[in-house]
């Protein structure tokens, strides 16, 4: 009743076009770790938010804003020791050649700088990324968001290439060989723009292919799609928004793990625990080239309030070891997911890292065909049985399971139990 | 010395062209009030910032941050009370036309959105601004920057109005002739669009014409203005960045004391008092159009915090009769620059309204010739006094004066007394 009224009111002042989760929306008044508690007391696990990375309402992260809120915000033109701490901190957890930060609020406006960054530099606008990618919500950002943006949409200076599936791609084939044939799609996407007379400005992808379904990417690829990119005279900006700050368990960032170097480096999400923090770190030269001929600044960018936040949650991920954690729980849901897979046909491949994990849901599994309907009825039954999920695709059939990193072998238990009765229902 | 290595420290990280105030910078450890603090303890009146709206630290806002963050924050694809109760509060606040709110985290990003919004319902890509704007830094946002764009990176669906000066285009001229004159430059502008075979989708103006100079535009301008706009299908977008909660003391937002209604308002910097909140509200017939061929969803916008923080933010602008202020201590402000006018001659105007002041210095009243160099000094003076102001317009000659929204008429005395100091030394 008191939902429904809100509903009501929600809609007469944010439209009815505003996105809402679940069939029956969930309203909130409480979150705790990797709880959320709705207006009724009920109590739901969160497995779905990655804003709250080192858990829901994280008193240390909560102390850290209040003190400095209360002691001094302000913006970069003037100086002060917690945006550049932070921005010492946080360089130091990437490879030396990414030695410089830039600021912001959102990861819109990260890659909104790292596209302006590659294409000042490059002096090119040619963009490649996935054709089932989300990148954010401005307008240039938007282009080269495929999930939401179709291709009459683009403009010609974006470029996409498939999306990687390695569930119905393999075939048979090796790894080198499946790296070899995604590499070669950037590489088509590189000639078509020469083919066109459009200058290459580079390659911006997600480095855990979130909104792709988190595909198992095949060792190598991504260091042969670059020398792609490099050789072009293009850029790769690592979109870390999702796979960042330790979620892939074993390296703090995706790109470590797909064993390469980018660019430009751009964060949003987790960097401030659900406080509106984000920043692009990139090589020094292009940096520095860029800023000399554009003003950049951002008002709220890297604030006191924030800088400090950010730094708090950083403290958090090593003292708490949510990264190991990330790794130990992680291996551990994974297996019990798999073994899942084993109970229940309509599994189609279970996937992940760290605390990130993909489960594809197929009616058949030899043509592998997405149950989509049934995909939708399983999200919002596990909501009705106090579990929250999402689910991610471009036949939006795969569950997409990511919780705060605090999640313990009790929680993935009490996950991977309501999956299993869940399903029975099906 | 301390100083000096943050500083350093600071190039390394952050770069050489982050922008800094002051030849000298100063480095803030503390803020309180209309008061700022650097590191060696010294006190400074700040009468540029208009982001602590409320002032620095407010403890009613700082309270209300700590104690949402410590319970709640998730973002809009959940239920939640704090953001539909804010967006009805704020939305209270304007014509009822202006029925809806879309909240983002930053004054880029509103406007962002905005343009979004209007080239999506317009069917249009023309936009004009002034021919000295600021907007916000995304690469579409960048572009109806005149400020930082040089005409040649503007694109093809940008058109510019010459910046209104009345101090120097009055011409003998009266208020009716002279706003009939600028209205004329934009329909000058549309034609322009036309003759291109640009279909126009609006007109995006900051309401104080803040970057311009703070110019005294003449009644019944923007009405006139806006015939135009809408006979030719476009549609008003008022930057209420600067102008907006109460600056302009007399209204609320800048556009009312214009005495017109826009289509589409953005807002920002003051609305979250720091904190990143920024939004945009607008015509339900816009915002459901939009929303409906378009997803938009930003993760951090109208969380939990920002909502209760904006919401405070109105509550002590209410409660401490803040817009009141602006205007009894503003006419009181204004009264005593003018008056300093009459002793010193560098003052060629003296302008402003509510919380908001703009002192031209030039060297010769007869040619209005101005005196660009001397503002330079005279802030960097200014600041080794202990007020801190900056400078604005196409010459960097007018003296930027906009205080936290608290200031008192006491404060005001000791910023035009050292106003007064620091001009007899020139």
């Amino acid at each position: 009743m008191q939902t429904d009224s809100l509903l009501e009111r929600r809609y007469r002042v944010l439209g009815h076009n505003s996105p809402l989760f679940y069939d029956k929306p969930l309203h909130l008044v409480r979150g705790e770790g990797v709880w959320l508690y709705d207006a009724e007391g009920r109590r739901y696990l969160d497995a779905y938010n990655n804003v709250p990375h080192v858990g829901h309402c994280h008193p240390r992260v909560v102390a850290a804003l209040s003190r400095q809120a209360a002691t001094l915000n302000i913006h970069t033109r003037y100086l002060d020791e917690n945006v550049v701490a932070y921005a010492e901190r946080l360089t130091s957890l990437f490879d030396p050649q990414l030695s410089m930060a830039m600021f912001c609020c959102t990861g819109s406006e990260a890659n909104e700088l790292a596209l302006r960054i590659a294409r000042d530099c490059s002096g090119g606008l040619g963009i490649i990324s996935t054709a089932w990618a989300y990148h954010g919500n401005t307008a240039a950002v938007m282009q080269v968001s495929s999930l939401f943006t179709p291709e009459d949409r683009r403009g010609p200076y974006v470029r996409t290439v498939p999306v990687m599936d390695p569930y119905r791609d393999r075939a048979g084939r090796s790894d080198e060989e499946l790296a070899t044939a995604y590499a070669d799609d950037v590489k088509r996407a590189i000639d078509s723009f020469s083919a066109a007379g459009v200058r290459f400005a580079g390659l911006l992808y997600c480095t855990a292919f979130s909104s792709e379904g988190l595909p198992t990417v095949p060792v190598g690829f991504m260091a042969k799609a670059l020398a792609h990119v490099h050789a072009a005279g293009g850029y790769f900006i690592a979109d870390e928004v999702q796979a960042g700050f330790g979620r892939m368990g074993s390296h703090i960032w995706g790109h470590q793990k797909l064993g390469v170097v980018p660019d430009i480096v751009t964060m949003g999400k987790p960097m401030g625990n659900g406080h509106p923090l984000a920043g692009v770190v990139a090589r020094r030269d292009l940096v520095e080239a860029f800023t000399k001929s554009n003003m950049y600044f951002n008002t709220f960018g890297g604030n006191p309030v924030s800088a400090a936040v950010g730094m708090a949650v950083l403290d958090v991920i090593e003292e708490e070891g949510l990264r190991e954690n990330a790794v130990t729980v992680g291996d551990y849901t994974l297996a019990k997911l798999k073994q899942l897979g084993e109970r229940h046909t309509l599994i189609g491949d279970v996937r992940g890292a760290g605390m990130f994990f993909a489960v594809e849901l197929v009616s058949d599994h030899q043509a592998k065909t997405p149950a989509t309907a049934q995909t939708k009825r399983l999200i919002n039954l596990m909501r009705e049985r106090g579990v929250l999920i999402s689910r991610i695709g471009m036949h939006d059939n795969i569950l997409k399971i990511r919780p705060p990193m605090p999640f313990s072998q009790q929680h993935a238990d009490l996950l991977v139990d309501t999956l299993d009765q869940v399903m029975e229902t099906l």
